[in-house]
């Protein structure tokens, strides 16, 4: 047998310490937040029944619809084609799952206020920055009928986002209605049934609507009119809207205005003759009631009529947190970071399990995207778990480095042991490339004192390159002092809190 | 379409907030232990190709080899059977895909230690407590050749175990080496091929010697004679030793006494015509020597001869946590609950891959095990996430109920405002079912006087079942209070430190 290559599948990628340490400082922040307004955590398989997951992803273009699926194992090969247990899938979010949970378990406390992290699966053409593996983090209130969950939802956003570090004017809350999207689409003509159906007149109208950050007023009128041809050459038929449908939603595209009133105001008025529509206005004019007795301003939380969200279950409000900080992309561009939240209202995802109507609502941050954004923010991103190695000089004394790591370590300061193979020079390179403080020397000299050498790595980082040997070690260094045994862990202690103090050392 | 059942796959499920909020918190003092030796975080994917895990795992009866594995869907349905590339699976192990990233990436430290925690899947036959999803949480030192690493990771698991507040009487760390094994089985007359050869005589051996605990030495002595006939008359072929080998074994599995260093005496003279045993036994030696100059003694480590491991990649010293606390089991029986850590030393892993020798050892702890261990300790297992419910007696109200949570939540004080629909009496049953200590009621006439009634739940639960009306709040009651909404969040801080430091009256 030929040795297999290393190699990960297409889309699918490992994350080292660096980006590890801040993401879990990250998820805590995301964990509290969620906490605080009494969101109780869920874990739910990774493998689902396809047909629990249902068909709720945009159009993928692939047969399997974006997912990841496979026979299951327990069924003969010979199984019904028909039967519900015949295939399986990776999960491609969790709020499927969810609906899954609320219908199969009835003893849930209702409101069912749940949390959940978790990886999702899609299978999707990977390109730069786009995964087909990545971690969710949702939150979502089911049972609770009012739009008092959905603006809270928003309020959730905006404290996350602001625990995290992000002020006020580096992000934004976008808001619409599928209600008030419904509507206009009804005053243009479209009946129920031509907006939900995949691959309909009225959906390619929404996804015109839903492209307008993208490609602008003109590429938006394009895509509602006879088609657009994009910067590759490539044609996408468009909505082929008569002239009177074009204006309509032409007039919608401009309903957005500073004050979310003024947004509803012009919204009532294109969408009137449609109770739909009307029924959503309503719904986005309660939010707003809510989120300015909070204090959560038009600075924060927009009603912006564009937004259209891609999942097929959303029914009611739909809602996005962006970030707004400007970055370079990997094409040179200067642009917004973008979307890292996204949710809505899905009052009938349960029902498809149980006939019954329990009436939902939540977001989900994307935690990849969101670690992107932290690190542009300049997080401190050192890759060390513990502050300081111990330098094995003379292997013959391995047990005594042990105890001196265990001494350490028991006053609460991380201490690795350096158990490979290597001189003093390799060692200090090991502690400067994962990012240690300090680093402890010591061999039979010291012992028979019962002192140690301490070495601060981040003062003399620029000459650890050039030692070599040990005997360059005994000159004395400015870096570098002599401390004893007893009491070393108070005396590494202070040392560590003098280089946190002054990061000038640094 | 027929509405789809609520269903999870078989061995999967689904875990809620109760065990999760535990979970957590011992995620949490692992890591913890883990970082303070150093060891730094990594993720890989969940999906590998198949050639890169390899076939490590026990012998499972199935014909995939204990692994969920499907076919690549970005090739085409005419690829080459022999194509490496034509089976994913999801992963079996966190330790398969870590010699692949060690393959893979160059540039990582050497020594790396890296910790991973990551669910994993087992095409197996579930069973009551026996999953095919779980976590599992591992440490790893890759590029150390001496046992040092070793000796260090079973005082890690010590640790852990200790953090976790099991105290050095509720488990015990067992220790064996394979060349010891191998050794024996060489001083039996097998060659090393017979002994990595599925199937072999020689794995029958190790088989039935790995199963001294579960089946006695009787049952064991069977399985190397002619077999066993179980509980349930199912027949098991044996090894069918000669009676010298049979002897050989036998002494091996007496070779176990309370000194490490007894144990090994008597291995080395059992093994003292195999260089690769009399290898084995020094490992466990220099072993023996690290953990009593660390004080980590025979109480806390033992030498364990007839420990195995399953995994087909050890090479080495090989290792388990096992919890001796006593448990009533699912058939009444009371026994031991068992191993919860298990790890060994894999020095040929990477070099599937590269061809290079890349020395390594570890260990990985079940999470879910552990979870089920930490219950029956009796942790706490409280299932809310925040202190404080905000009941919403007159829904016109709700934006003054957002109000009151927001200032409350400000204070650092978690807070749900019930976003449900129903009676007060309801929404107490709510509190209670979630666990939530303090409720707070405020209608007209409370916001009118700026107080509100404060309700500790845990004093008042066994009145809340009786309470359906809002007059019968009216009449005062001891485990209420009127609280000026000024102050307010002071006050309920002062009544959840006093629930906090009078468990009695819970």
């Amino acid at each position: 047998m030929t040795a297999p290559t290393p190699r990960c599948f297409r889309g699918f990628r490992d994350v080292f310490a660096g980006d590890l340490l801040l993401k879990q400082r990250m998820v805590e922040v995301v964990r509290g937040v969620y906490e605080a307004y009494g969101f109780l955590p869920l874990e739910t398989p990774a493998v689902e029944f396809v047909d629990v997951l249902g068909k709720f992803l945009p159009e993928s273009g692939t047969p399997e619809g974006g997912i990841f699926s496979f026979r299951n194992p327990d069924l003969s090969r010979g199984a019904h084609d028909l039967d519900p247990d015949r295939w399986l899938a990776l999960r491609y979010d969790l709020t499927a799952p969810l609906a899954r949970v609320v219908a199969q378990y009835r003893e849930l406390p209702r409101p069912y206020r749940r949390y959940q992290i978790g990886t999702v699966w899609r299978y999707e053409k990977p390109g730069p920055g786009r995964f087909r593996e990545f971690t969710q983090f949702d939150f979502d209130s089911v049972g609770v009928p009012t739009v008092a969950a959905d603006a809270e939802a928003c309020c959730v956003i905006c404290d996350v986002l602001e625990a995290l570090g992000f002020a006020a004017n580096e992000y934004i809350v976008n808001v619409n209605d599928r209600k008030v999207l419904q509507g206009v689409l009804e005053v243009c003509g479209f009946t129920e049934v031509d907006i939900t159906a995949e691959g309909s007149q009225a959906a390619t109208v929404l996804r015109a609507i839903d492209k307008l950050d993208r490609l602008g007023r003109e590429g938006v009128l394009q895509l509602l009119g006879e088609g657009r041809t994009d910067e590759t050459g490539d044609f996408t038929e468009g909505a082929k809207l008569t002239s009177e449908q074009g204006s309509k939603i032409e007039a919608y595209l401009e309903a957005k205005v500073s004050s979310r009133a003024g947004v509803c105001d012009r919204l009532s008025e294109l969408v009137a003759s449609s109770p739909i529509g009307m029924e959503g206005v309503q719904e986005l004019r309660d939010i707003d009631q809510y989120l300015t007795g909070l204090g959560y301003d038009s600075d924060r939380v927009v009603f912006d009529p564009t937004v259209v969200r891609g999942l097929a279950y959303y029914t009611g409000p739909v809602f996005e947190g962006v970030l707004t900080k400007e970055i370079v992309d990997e094409n040179g561009q200067t642009r917004q970071f973008g979307s890292v939240y996204g949710g809505g209202r899905y009052d009938t995802l349960v029902q498809r399990f149980t006939g019954d109507s329990v009436p939902a609502t939540g977001a989900s941050v994307g935690v990849d995207r969101l670690l992107e954004a932290m690190k542009l923010l300049e997080y401190d991103n050192r890759e060390a778990t513990a502050d300081v190695l111990v330098i094995t000089l003379e292997k013959e004394r391995m047990a005594d480095y042990f105890s001196l790591a265990q001494q350490i370590r028991r006053a609460g300061i991380g201490t690795e042991v350096y158990l490979g193979t290597g001189s003093i020079g390799r060692q200090l390179k090991y502690a400067d490339r994962v990012g240690y403080h300090l680093a402890i020397i010591a061999g039979g000299d010291e012992f028979s004192q019962k002192v140690v050498q301490v070495k601060d790595l981040q003062l003399g980082k620029a000459m650890a390159k050039t030692i070599t040997s040990r005997e360059e070690w005994r000159k004395g260094q400015p870096a570098q002092s002599t401390v004893p045994i007893e009491g070393l862990p108070a005396r590494l202690r202070e040392m560590l809190d003098q280089t946190a103090s002054n990061p000038a050392t640094t």
